[in-house]
């Protein structure tokens, strides 16, 4: 099968990139406005892109909401406060990530709506979600504007992690955290680790 | 366990990027350069960036080799042609990714070491893995630099998919695919897929 992507509707082209660009991380960012309205949404376009520093990105598209308003509710936040934290999505928060992913209005605190835990950052405004095992809190670095979508760049300022996962050596333990990865329109959890070569 | 970034050395902050940004989906990305000499290596800091021209983009870390060269032959490639295609990695297929990963002089042709076949590109001088199921051409848009780090980011040009996981209205077959996520220093089979909410 070969496919001429220049012939495709952004939609297909969606549909054939989520197949194939396998598996995501998701980026469950939460962020607050300068009304301290909290928001939590998960992306799964979403990279580490420096590691001197220390920074991570990811993607925005266009708004799907048809209430008028441009932008999504995370990147108006991002651009109104510079300051984000990533969570990161485990087995146990895997239905509230889910319904954090709905829309809603800009005024609805969407912590309360998905049943999490807003705790404050240690170096940013923004919440970082109780539930999560791994909060990183960034520093919005730059916004890259590629057509409809936006790359956000943001610097890593402070670390969390769960005593229960951190290992010696800054070592994460990846098989006891549960992680779940997303894949077209669902999702894997990240077990049976193994080492190459085999 | 809290950890303030600027303390760590690049080392550390990588160890801890890829503890947390999990599962990684892998870029194995193969390039040639102007003389024909064929190259292939492993990125798992990718991702896409926009859907519609659909975009892609993977993160080249500086060098570790220590013959003198100033960058990655991935990037001097890439530089030198404006092209490379991504091929998505597989259980079929994994010991040779490794094998690719590993760091030879920019004459060696690492399809040969890793007992691939490069088969030519539709749209695209850059050689295709004809033992991956996916490949994905690609022309150069920009190069971002973040300090060491470059963010290469490709637009697709031409997507080839085998029929065998091609499914219905542009629906990949990821579970035939047994796909191969990239954690810390190790791997994840892609399987167990679900749907949300449970």
């Amino acid at each position: 099968m070969k496919i001429d992507p220049s012939t495709l509707s952004r939609k297909e082209a969606y549909k054939l990139l989520i197949g194939s660009v396998v598996p995501r991380p998701i980026a469950w960012v939460s962020t607050t406005n300068e009304m301290g309205v909290h928001n939590i949404a998960p992306f799964s376009f979403f990279t580490v892109v420096s590691t001197n520093p220390a920074m991570l990105a990811f993607n925005i598209g266009p708004n799907k909401r048809e209430d008028g308003s441009e932008e999504k509710d995370t990147l108006a936040n991002i651009k109104e406060t510079k300051q984000f934290v990533i969570n990161l999505v485990t087995m146990p928060n895997a239905n509230a990530m889910h319904e954090s992913s709905l829309p809603y209005s800009p005024e609805t605190n969407e912590f309360e709506k998905a049943g999490l835990t807003a705790i404050s950052g240690e170096r940013v405004k923004a919440p970082r979600v109780k539930e999560s095992p791994i909060n990183m809190e960034c520093e919005l670095d730059q916004i890259i504007e590629l057509n409809d979508d936006r790359l956000v760049i943001g610097k890593l300022v402070y670390f969390h992690v769960d005593d229960e996962y951190y290992m010696a050596n800054g070592r994460i333990d990846i098989e006891k955290l549960q992680v779940v990865g997303r894949l077209a329109g669902n999702y894997a959890l990240i077990e049976n680790l193994f080492d190459l070569p085999q």
